[in-house]
């Protein structure tokens, strides 16, 4: 069977809701190629080309790809062989009301810097320094318990989640709210800082090569996707405030660390106290993203 | 001459202030080992050793000692060459009103859990599982530019930073607020997750070995320590949320970006967002700590 490409051009979304009509539907256990646009659907393509706001169709997913058999209360897993980068440049850049630092006075709001694709395509040109290209993507999820969002912001279904470790060589889970999952992708990176303070990484278009399995009646239930990226398990969370988030995945990594240890709640508190911790995803978006990271040899995931 | 040995039976204090009487004063670019008490002062040995609340007087910090030369407006540079664990056991535990879940009902507050040291002082084991010892002093500061605080809260002093990376390797620089600086450091853990999330890491008694030299007239100032672990340099700022902290601790780093790279401060901040990025001390404390690292092949500091 040749391998399936999925484009934006196929489809794509600005927003993840309860409903979704899927462009793709994949067999359980399907290896397939996602391909997405930038955030900014290629508006951006000079230092000279500025963002006066957050455009409203911002972030566009591709898909969504409904997966066989997925149903609510499943777990989705995305396995990522790959993520390759798309065309000749990324950008960086500011726009006016957005980012950590939008009220600071001696920063342009807005302002753009391209980042060549350079060395090989191993690495972004930021004005004559080499940064390696680590691919992110930004925008990851399902459709939604109830709500429609926008691809701006993150929540329980994934969404803008601009999370580094969402790259090639993790597998990202995800709670199967409705029939089929309704995966969508995009908003990737080529490089981009945990936090993405000015608002964004080096947007870029990329090639994602995943595989798609359903996981039913997972051992453990899962409310937010949880990541592993062969080195941790990493319990992931959206809220209002940082505060509000670590307080979320860390109440998810004690569930996880309670059924894998037989823990009380109160031991896998302590525990969780000892090791990997709290990590920092983006501080930019309409909601913030934390993570709670277990190093691999403490915790077994149960599906 | 033989190296001096500061305990904190020689002297410690239980809060940071403007005025502070040296216990040792050291020449500048002396090395000298400091001995540090557990953060609970001994009083935790078992698991049935409860902590009913956080006591007024915590985490003793041994010293201060006076380093010649240091004046307002240096940067005094600590470079920790060791840290060894100097007791046969840590604990971690939970009190009352204190820690990120001390509302969650499922968890035991107060609760404790011994954790000997074992594997020839390589690990300490929780609960049947061994844990790498990665000390982590936990409170290290100078005197303040004029409030006192107690040793339970971090701030631009220093102070209970609660920061995993002030460990061997890692040189930790402090603004210099009074003359002599007045150095002092102790609730060392044995391990610590980053966040801390459940109030304390494997509190335990430790031997710092450190350099402590004079950097004066610095090219950039500090307002805030900074640490350089060898791989990365690392600002740090603590605040009363995560929000105004990550705020901090990136304005410091684009202080730095800047003066390395001839930057603006508007591509200090684009290129902030690439690399490294916002990570979190702990979330525990009167006032939270947070992080912006870059890896240390993209910034060299000054001093």
């Amino acid at each position: 069977m040749p391998r399936e490409v999925v484009s934006y051009r196929d489809g794509h979304v600005y927003e993840f809701g309860p409903e979704m009509d899927p462009v793709y539907e994949a067999a359980d256990g399907e290896s397939l190629t996602i391909e997405t646009v930038d955030s900014l659907n290629g508006e951006i393509q000079a230092d000279d080309d500025l963002l006066d706001a957050i455009p409203e169709e911002v972030n566009a997913a591709t898909g969504p790809i409904a997966v066989a058999g997925a149903s609510p209360g499943d777990v989705l897993a995305v396995e990522i062989a790959a993520v390759r980068v798309a065309e000749d440049r990324g950008r960086v850049l500011t726009a006016p009301g957005f980012g950590l630092r939008q009220d600071d006075p001696e920063i342009d709001h807005p302002a753009t810097r391209i980042t060549d694709v350079d060395g090989g395509g191993e690495t972004i040109a930021f004005e004559g320094i080499d940064v390696p290209i680590e691919p992110v993507i930004g925008t990851i999820g399902v459709a939604t318990d109830g709500e429609t969002i926008s691809t701006l912001t993150p929540d329980d279904h994934g969404g803008n989640l601009d999370t580094a470790d969402v790259t090639a060589g993790t597998t990202v889970y995800f709670p199967v709210f409705q029939e089929g999952a309704m995966l969508a992708m995009g908003d990737a990176k080529a490089a981009m800082a945990d936090g993405e303070m000015c608002g964004t990484g080096a947007e870029i278009a990329v090639e994602v090569d995943a595989t798609l399995s359903v996981i039913e009646d997972p051992a453990v239930s899962l409310d937010r996707p949880v990541v592993d990226t062969g080195d941790a398990v990493k319990t992931l969370a959206s809220a209002a405030t940082l505060e509000e988030a670590v307080e979320l995945a860390n109440g998810d990594m004690l569930d996880l660390l309670a059924h894998d240890h037989g823990f009380s709640r109160t031991d896998a508190y302590l525990f969780s106290s000892l090791v990997g911790g709290l990590e920092i995803s983006q501080v930019v978006d309409p909601q913030v993203t934390a993570r709670n990271a277990v190093p691999s040899e403490y915790l077994s995931l149960a599906f």
